[in-house]
């Protein structure tokens, strides 16, 4: 099995111990996923937290109209899935879809909990990890109450350097709560500004 | 030292033994704040989690314009805090004040780890919190990208049912990203629904 990204991850972001890494490694396994395959539907019950060896997720919620809204992307090295439906065990209101083809490590809910009693360090990281999560979304809704839309677009630049190439306009619209066109409206006044 | 409303909470909501509780009570101070005093402004590290046994609180930023942002509002039962600040050692960017006199329970950051070391329970107790939080934060922003104006208003209803006469409409207008004519449009549409 190849699992040096994840194992890579680890060592270098976390105090976990070598006995604690291997463990983690063991109980979780690694899927590959083709480009526009979906890892988590509506109505289903989310059964892991997805790691990002390679490739790139996206989680979004469809409307009653039909119109998607991206929560979140995860490219290499972060961490995505629904903990309203792993930890709390109720059906999933998102999607996640693989934006490209990736290689996904599958860490289960059951899991966690294990390594939690078993090895302080781990309660530690996943500690870390939640709390990291909370200021992401925090910000994420401080910006989206009170920043105007180029500010929120250069956070999105900030967050994800290198998705700007590899994820189309209206999704990074959608992200950022408004219309592609005025994203577009956005990247012109920003063009202009250079232009003098 | 009258810590009724918390205990009853703990006891109420948590698997944690009477030791564990007793401990966390008496590590944890309270504090009587009046109306319009500020327990957090930006710049400063947050110290505290703050749990509301009797009052309110909201959380908000200011913009460079001057205008407030609501973060989230904390009513009886509710835990606030910065974790951002508190747990990574930031300056917060926030304001936590009390919006009715209040009776407040503050734990500091370093007796929730002391607590989470010494106490299983109270290591999934946080777990847990950390959850909730998550989630109420996920669905927030998923409201905000997707959800139309009245959709909003519901749900602030039904997270806070008795905040709807305790709260201006400014602030809730803030909370849910719209104006205030906004909301007052919302409400009158609604209410005509009812006049038939």
């Amino acid at each position: 099995m190849n699992n040096l990204p994840f194992r890579a991850f680890l060592t270098s972001n976390m105090d976990l111990e070598k006995a604690e890494i291997k463990k983690l490694l063991e109980t979780c396994g690694q899927q590959e996923f083709a480009k526009g395959q979906v890892l988590l539907s509506p109505g289903q019950k989310c059964q892991h937290t997805f790691y990002v060896g390679k490739g790139l997720l996206r989680q979004y919620s469809l409307d009653n109209k039909g119109k998607e809204h991206v929560l979140q992307f995860a490219p290499e090295e972060w961490f995505m899935t629904d903990r309203e439906s792993s930890y709390f065990g109720q059906e999933s209101i998102y999607y996640i879809e693989a934006l490209e083809d990736s290689l996904i490590f599958l860490i289960e809910e059951q899991h966690i909990i294990q390594l939690m009693d078993n090895f302080p360090g781990f309660a530690e990281f996943n500690n870390k990890l939640l709390h990291n999560h909370i200021r992401h979304l925090q910000q994420r809704i401080n910006s989206l109450l009170s920043d105007p839309a180029e500010q929120r677009y250069l956070k999105f630049i900030s967050t994800y350097p290198d998705l700007l190439v590899r994820v189309p306009q209206w999704m990074i619209a959608s992200y950022l709560g408004i219309t592609p066109e005025g994203l577009s409206r956005v990247r012109r006044e920003m063009a202009s500004r250079y232009d003098h």
